[in-house]
């Protein structure tokens, strides 16, 4: 695996057991299935050579992500990963997977090392949606995830051109709650021509964020809503909205490519070298 | 002219006549010679079908733009070519040259029409350094020029992320002022290994955008200073300046691929069609 | 026309053909005819020795403005205009009609090279709304419009003021949609004391800005909006809401008097000459 | 006094006695004599029907104003005055001299129960650079009294407006510091066309604010500087920088008359009336 | 009164006659009745050694505080109690009383000269909030106070905090309107278990600005409405929502601990003294 | 140990081994010399029952923690100690020692669901900054601690607030770089009355902070730093200036006070509960 213009490294957010019973995405397997939503992102790796990493095993607990210190955990576990795929010499771009972006940054410190650039979702659809319009409203699934967002948000500066964040109020599964709507549920109906509530809910939310809040591009936020994206995209534009809706994966596969084409990762005066030939009195904002 | 992934079309942003004396690219003649720096660009169009389009033949004079009255004149003078480039079904979109951005958004308009990306060098430039870092700041080469991109950066609502706008003071021949430097002896004692004063002066306002203004990446404003961008780039690496410099044509080119590869062009929130199917009520900020 | 202490030159946006079947003000004809609005803007204009251009012939079509396209193209065929005005000598400011600013900072440009201060509606509206409150909204004709507003506000930098866009949906004619209600319809109705929807909507919207956006002062977009402002004044009075309105002719030429008695017409730093003395090396936000 | 187009009411902040030995103007005597740089500001006034009231009897001390406190004092002593004016029905403007306007907001809101508009020397000027330039920097006397400048730039929302405020150290006199350089004494020596240091250090501040902070229109605070606005232009302008310099008693005078031109004195949204007959639930930023 | 950690002089911001039938607090007796809520606040002052002034006998008229006129006249009256409680040596921290802040910053530069810090109340909540959240709304009382209150937060710099001011339109009581419903009434209500519109309304405003506006914590605008601390934060947590509220007179007594415990007051280079050892050349944003 | 008014567990960020060689202080015994700057700390814990946690063992590397990888790591090390000491039921606060608050909104979301307040220090010396001035520098050692501050002050929304942060590039000691000045002889010739090179960089970095960022308050930013906390008080004092000094653990530690003493510990609208009874549509910034 060392031929072709693109060689990138996907690397999942964190890894469940088989008894978590979340089964959005397999957890083993042909590593087509190790992606969300793999049948949308296909065109994207095409002209690329690809492994995909299922992500380290939960320490956290066996459900999905939502609280900031779990993110915090999954970031960290995931960094030897992300360390171990730049020093493989195999990869000339690493796509970190998942809508909150966990241990981002520092990931991406890790990337300047190598001369790899580090892209994730979430702060790819952010960049992507400001080339589109000035003002873009994240879509998100709940209170908790959307606060995470906001966190990113504010992480990244986006603050003037994120108009809002939307909740639909489709919480990921924890074993506490059972009694809940299921997103897998909703992704099932949606794919089979059904009615979701869950895709209904982010069409209100889409508008809502168009008409009050300044909207002009639509991002979604956690990664177990990127399969909403061809609906929601469909929806809007038969309703009569020209805006464009963006998901994570895409966008972070997309932003790898630009990124390897012109040679760059990130600027070593964001995200410093250990010992930088050059360091400046100060920084202002 | 129909297969290939990338099928682009470049159109310059004006066209002299041979008299003009200015020789930094050429009127007419093989497509690459239409193009400012050619030799930096060629990797980005490997994978690109493409052609290039001269310019509109200038009507505000026989002399490269830099006052504002001459950037509109030539930016009105380019939206028929790229009416007709959209028309023609034959790309999927369109690279406006130039580092001014003449008529982007009228340009950008139209080319939604089409559902034709169109991207512009300024524009470009500005995304991709965001993607890199928090704040960029802008080298470019005279007062006119400089009030130009300032512009830029406040219609393009990039006023948080621009440390500044720096001023190398080089300006672009007029005929009354026959006794300036000219950027093209600069360029060829540049890429003859000489003492350039021009580049010399980037690296000084480069720097002193680094250390004093907060600029974690440097871009590059007029076209007849992107040749500069693989010198500044290297003598700020062998400073120990670990900063990426950015120009706009590969930029240009570079974010019109994402584009194609997402499906998008531009929101039609921010550029609406003639009759839009839904309208807004407000528009916020 | 040499006397007074104002001699103004105004200048219409564009000409259209008697054929075009707009009919808010004239093409040809007495001066005070070729203005939308004189019955009001008459008391403005009585200190004032003053001349009115009818406008370049649209070479975009035969119909009111409203792309950005179409504004770009309209504000270069009047930038000559402005510069014969300037060099006559007979004027010692330049009024630019129309709502949306067309070239307003090439023309503010032209008027610096010859000491000559030139205002335009919505700059004006928006400077002297500045003085009345702290935010102000844009009450104005429809989508397309208003984003031309959007960037008008984005180019001036009143982001921070402008409170809201709000949007009536009366869009200016065009030949491809023949049973769209009329303006000119609207205002002859409002002038007979009739009900007018044009007019229930701009109430409609200017109280939702006060009441939702923040809106201190409300000011209109589109010059065939400007016969509102007496009607929409007193209704808003008349509701119990203490909110100046207003509108761009009397602003532009009362901006003007102003300028012209303090001697001054644009900052240099702003707008630069050609080759300043000075040159600064740095610009910042 | 009651014909004329302009009937204004000019109201000093304070006055001293006699011995205060602080002779910039008078404290009593014709009404021109009162007025600062009178000789710079009768051209704004032969139009003007006008009356100068000498200021309320200092309570603070027999000084100038310079501090927080003082400037509190000196802005209650004035309202009864201001109130008075508006009652007499003789005015149609009320204009409030001095540099750092004391309760300024307070005497706009007793204006507007009588629709008489107030206008203050810092706030115009701060509205007329606006009209200008994107950014203005204040050069003001002293480390105190530039702060009561930064104050009202907070408090009229001037903060992304305003570059800089510039200190030439020349604090007003007070008892206690009797071995400073005198003001009176600089404008002597400026006008008798000898050195003076206030003006060099104000020339060497402004050029230093558009140099290095942005600024592209000067602006001067204190009332005591306003006598350098003439030869601080000329100076300004002999080096190259075509700035243009306010100074506050024109710029509060011409915002006058525009205002009354336009028939507005302030928003009753910003400034509410006792019992407004209609509310808001909300106001946002 | 010279022993404790905490020896404080709380100033009430002005005092009515008896007669003024305005019964929240009392205007003489023992200092416990001198404060708006001191059940509530109680607490508060448990470990504080202190004094409490009744305010100065207002002369703006014998009726509570509500337009800018009355603040600054209450403000200056004041100011002298200050100062004398500095001097008095008896005192390490003072605290304004009063929900709009008259004359605060005035006051703080009093404190500066001797070393002693003082507070107010809604600079207090401010600060307080921006530690528990990142944005806040006011919950206000009217709608000329609460413009009072929007004065404050862009005097002290939190526009960015500040999600929004909400009025639940319980005027303050004046002669002239003696119809209005009173808030003493409404106190009594509540505290006797009734139903208290003006509770009702505080309730419906705070949930409108959790929902509407971005509010993460409450404050409470006027002093007269901090009594609805307790029973508005019950209410809001009873119905799900997890936000703090605040209300003024803790926030600034705490906040004056605080102050005391770190030595410091405020800084010398926002409220500079007389003439200060050091001085800078420039002060920018 | 359950009286007291406070009782507070303070939590190192991380421990060393012995071996480490960093002696700024202990990894074990004594809890007094556990904490970076006891002498300077211990009034402010002298009303306080106290333990303090040495730090989780650090797994990044027995070297003190500098580039964001490290932060995270240790920050996710250090969660389960401020879960157990919540769970314990014997503090009514947490607070976070070290400068660059590693894991801080994590821990925060953790004490919400014990109902206890969490501080930190970066945090609590920016909150106690806005209370003293508008703006405020950091002060701090070395280009990548300097970037962990910047990310700070973007997450905590103080981008407005932050003047700069000035570098003394004094960085932490690493294995590698073995010749490096040392931060512990810089404190011992310090505290011996020798001269330290790293006090008179922050002496100089504060002043030109100071004099040319428009800061108002000096921040230090990593806990190493904590120490010159007095000394560079005295020495701008003594020069002249008259600007507070913070540090992080006595304004962590008031900062935890105050939130006691109000009974709040952080909105749950910022850091939603896993599952709250009411949730919010949208948010906004």
């Amino acid at each position: 695996m060392s031929e072709g213009k693109y060689r990138f490294q996907l690397i999942n957010a964190f890894r469940l057991s088989e008894e978590a019973g979340f089964t959005l995405r397999a957890w083993s397997g042909p590593k087509e299935t190790l992606i969300y939503n793999y049948q949308d992102v296909a065109p994207s790796l095409s002209d690329v050579t690809w492994d995909v990493h299922p992500g380290a095993l939960a320490t956290h607990g066996d459900w999905p992500v939502e609280k900031l210190e779990e993110f915090d955990i999954v970031g960290v576990n995931r960094l030897p990963i992300v360390r171990e795929s730049c020093a493989s010499g195999k990869y000339n771009a690493i796509v970190l997977l998942g809508g909150g972006d966990p241990s981002y940054l520092a990931a991406r410190e890790i990337g300047r090392n190598f001369g790899v650039p580090v892209t994730s979702c979430a702060h790819a659809q952010m960049n992507v949606a400001r080339m589109l319009g000035r003002r873009f409203s994240i879509v998100d699934i709940s209170e908790t995830h959307n606060m995470r967002m906001y966190n990113l948000v504010m992480q990244y500066g986006f603050i003037h051109e994120c108009a809002s964040i939307r909740n639909i109020n489709f919480p990921l599964p924890r074993p506490a709650y059972s009694n809940e709507p299921s997103i897998q549920d909703e992704q099932k109906k949606a794919l089979n021509g059904e009615r979701s509530e869950m895709l209904e809910a982010s069409l209100t939310e889409a508008v809502a964020a168009i008409e009050d809040d300044g909207a002009e591009v639509i991002i979604l936020g956690c990664s177990a809503a990127f399969w909403m994206q061809p609906p929601l995209q469909r929806r809007l534009q038969s309703a009569g909205w020209e805006v464009p809706v963006l998901e994570g994966t895409r966008s972070a596969i997309e932003m790898a490519k630009l990124l390897v084409n012109l040679g760059v990762d990130a600027s070593g005066l964001m995200l410093p070298s250990e010992r930088p030939k050059k360091v400046r009195r100060r920084k202002i904002f």
